[in-house]
């Protein structure tokens, strides 16, 4: 099939042609419009936009572009409901996700995935391969043909990008067995099983140009997946992953030449000294191509934080090139997250994401900074919590304090009161005869 | 007076001596005690020991040694009391600080620090400027030596180190007026206004050797304050800031000198890419003394979630050299911290120190995210929650995600009941059939 007909942001960048998307994304990032396109056309930067999802909001992913962050929602099997993941959905728009996963694995998939479009303004991304699992009992019946059937139906439905897991190979299996935690990836296990059952090569990998072909006709993003990330610090940049990431490199390339978009999946696990290795080793094995790393996760021995553990990893990764950043909420290796996990497994993540863009100098990122900090010299704590991240929590911690200084007997007079005039100009950290702040202009 | 006769930790590592309490942390840290007398004696490593402390558990900080994590707590004139104070403590015991400092400017000071020491194991540290500001109606009428009298009268109590911002002098006050937050330190600021009232130097510069007598005596350590740190990202790295360090590296000479052991605070608001140049720069500066930085936080816009921005800088802090970090919790900016936030504070500063250790290579350290990684391949859910950082927390969260799936229609059968053997073996993130851990082995 010809699929030359149907254009794509990279065909229409690499034509020379500044699409209406382009035109929103350059605004957005206060970049020229034509040295986007240069960047798009080039692969270095890529704009998720599937010509069906007509609610989106199109957003730049890639080199000079602000750090993005993807919140990971969608049910599992034994866990959640529509309602529960339209409420996630909301939340995330709400703190800041510039994208959103839909993961989905339980009931009432197609379902979900057709609500949330409909109302998401963010790119929204999925694992086809999750699909496909649902609906066959043995996970080894898979066939390429689903696989493609099912991929095709979420771009028709306005899927704006697919994490497809082509780069892990039958001869990259043996690899993992030194592997502490072997093969973590969801999508990645999946495949390697199907390959040791059938004895074949994975049927992503195989049928890679007819998805391509798909992809091409309704402008879907490929996120390659990296089934092979490493699951603790002790099988972090080893052997098995950057020989996945060699083939995903090889991918790259094939997408550019279909015109498809793509970028490329990383870790996952990885002690602080390896990721800028790790992500210098991204731009030059794939050429460039966005990367889009989960976390990563610094340590292995905070279960309950870790999305803390995320935002050290994340705001490193993104220091050093990666272009966008999947959060990791506090339930990571505990159980599906819930709103509460998802509202601050994403500040965790936009502020990593922040402090990366202040440090690379990226056009405005400072200025949310200082007007905060001009705020706070002037003890105007609206201005400061409008500002904020997450200004409810902000608002809420401050209240909270009053709140217990007015418990006090040692409670000074009048600090029961917020609104009075006396009490806006400390906080009860220091009380005002210590605030640094009051002292000097008193 | 002639101190020459009290013998100090530093002292004894100068005349090649290995103390019990050297030996105690020598074996504790895994390193050879003759290399830690070493590094004491050379003033890169320090044991702050009060001899009146007798409940103390001894701990180095510096050079070669694990990263570790202090936590303020203390009252304000505004907020808290004795009983909460101690609970703090105990929170603070219990979630790993390895030294605790009490801030309290509010009431019953003394007793408050009194009733620390007799159960705190953890080196205690106080900011002696505090209590002589309680002591006066206005805090220019401190005089050099009521401030020398609370010295010597918190280092009877059995004080280990105390944070003395001698380096803040007359000619920086000029250097802080284009600062958009000016001073930020309670120190700084109190002593600034001092100096300016007076038209005199700072009061502890000018009583410096007054002051390593009392030190000397009762072995307290120093801990040389930066009153010049910056308050946000606007004033970060300034002249101010490296005018006041060079200033403490000429004290932390002088504290050698006298055989005093000190190590050197630092900020504060730095963000990302200047990290690594503090860090070198205070080595270089001081000497090696031992770096205690707070934080430092990477971002002014995350009011409610600074404990993060502050875990962001200090793993980057301690992986480029900085012995302590100084905890931040959730209600900086915002109010004082009361129990909940000095746990969440210190999980998360815990985590940044121990996965800079593991980056350093430090021995052992890595060993307990492997037992963790081992736990969780073999969902061996006790052992993983034994060796989190707070397992109680992670013990919740599983709970929380397990009770939320046993409340879905969806639920697949038997996931009511954890100790049911059939739902050991999988997480409610990717449920049985998904679940990548589960697949290779079924």
């Amino acid at each position: 099939m010809n699929t030359d007909k149907f254009s794509t942001q990279l065909s229409e960048a690499v034509a020379g042609r500044l699409t209406q998307a382009l035109k929103a994304v350059a605004r957005d990032e206060q970049v020229p419009p034509e040295r986007l396109r240069e960047l798009v056309a080039s692969g270095r930067a890529i704009i998720p936009a599937n010509v069906n999802h007509t609610a989106l909001n199109p957003i730049g992913i890639g080199s000079d572009l602000r750090t993005k962050v993807n919140a990971n929602i969608g049910n599992s099997s034994v866990s959640s409901n529509l309602n529960e993941e339209l409420s996630k959905l909301e939340i995330a728009g709400k703190y800041g996700a510039d994208t959103v996963m839909d993961l989905s694995t339980g009931e009432a998939l197609k379902e979900i995935r057709s609500s949330m479009l409909e109302s998401c303004r963010m790119p929204l991304g999925t694992v086809p391969i999750y699909e496909a699992a649902c609906q066959v009992d043995n996970t080894t019946d898979i066939t390429a043909d689903l696989l493609l059937q099912i991929v095709e139906e979420q771009a028709r439905q306005g899927v704006d990008y697919m994490t497809i897991h082509a780069g892990i190979l039958l001869e990259h299996l043996p690899l993992t067995e030194k592997r502490k935690l072997g093969i973590v990836s969801r999508g990645g296990a999946l495949l390697a099983r199907w390959m040791q059952h059938h004895g074949q090569e994975n049927p992503f990998y195989t049928h890679f140009s007819d998805l391509l072909q798909i992809c091409r006709r309704h402008d879907v993003t490929l996120s390659l997946g990296d089934g092979l990330r490493p699951g603790c610090l002790a099988d972090s940049s080893d052997e098995a992953q950057f020989a996945e990431l060699e083939a995903l490199g090889k991918m790259v390339t094939e997408c550019r030449k279909a015109e498809v978009q793509c970028m490329v999946e990383g870790p996952g696990h990885i002690p602080l000294n390896e990721i800028r290795m790790n992500m210098e080793q991204e731009e030059k094995i794939c050429n460039g191509a966005p990367f889009y790393v989960l976390g990563p996760v610094v340590s292995d021995c905070a279960p309950g934080y870790d999305h803390i553990t995320g935002a050290i990893g994340g705001a490193l990764g993104a220091f050093y090139g990666a272009a966008m950043l999947c959060y990791v909420t506090p339930k990571e290796h505990l159980g599906l997250p819930n709103e509460a996990d998802v509202r601050e497994g994403l500040t965790a993540f936009r502020l990593a994401a922040h402090s990366a863009d202040v440090a690379r100098g990226i056009s405005g990122a400072q200025e949310r900074d200082d007007r905060i900090s001009e705020a706070r010299s002037n003890f105007d704590w609206e201005t400061q919590f409008r500002f904020a991240l997450d200004p409810d929590k902000a608002r809420e911690l401050r209240q909270e304090a009053l709140d217990e200084s007015a418990h006090e007997p040692t409670g000074e007079e009048g600090t029961q009161n917020d609104n009075d005039e006396e009490n806006q100009d400390y906080c009860t950290m220091c009380g005002p005869k210590f605030c640094p702040m009051r002292t000097p202009k008193k």
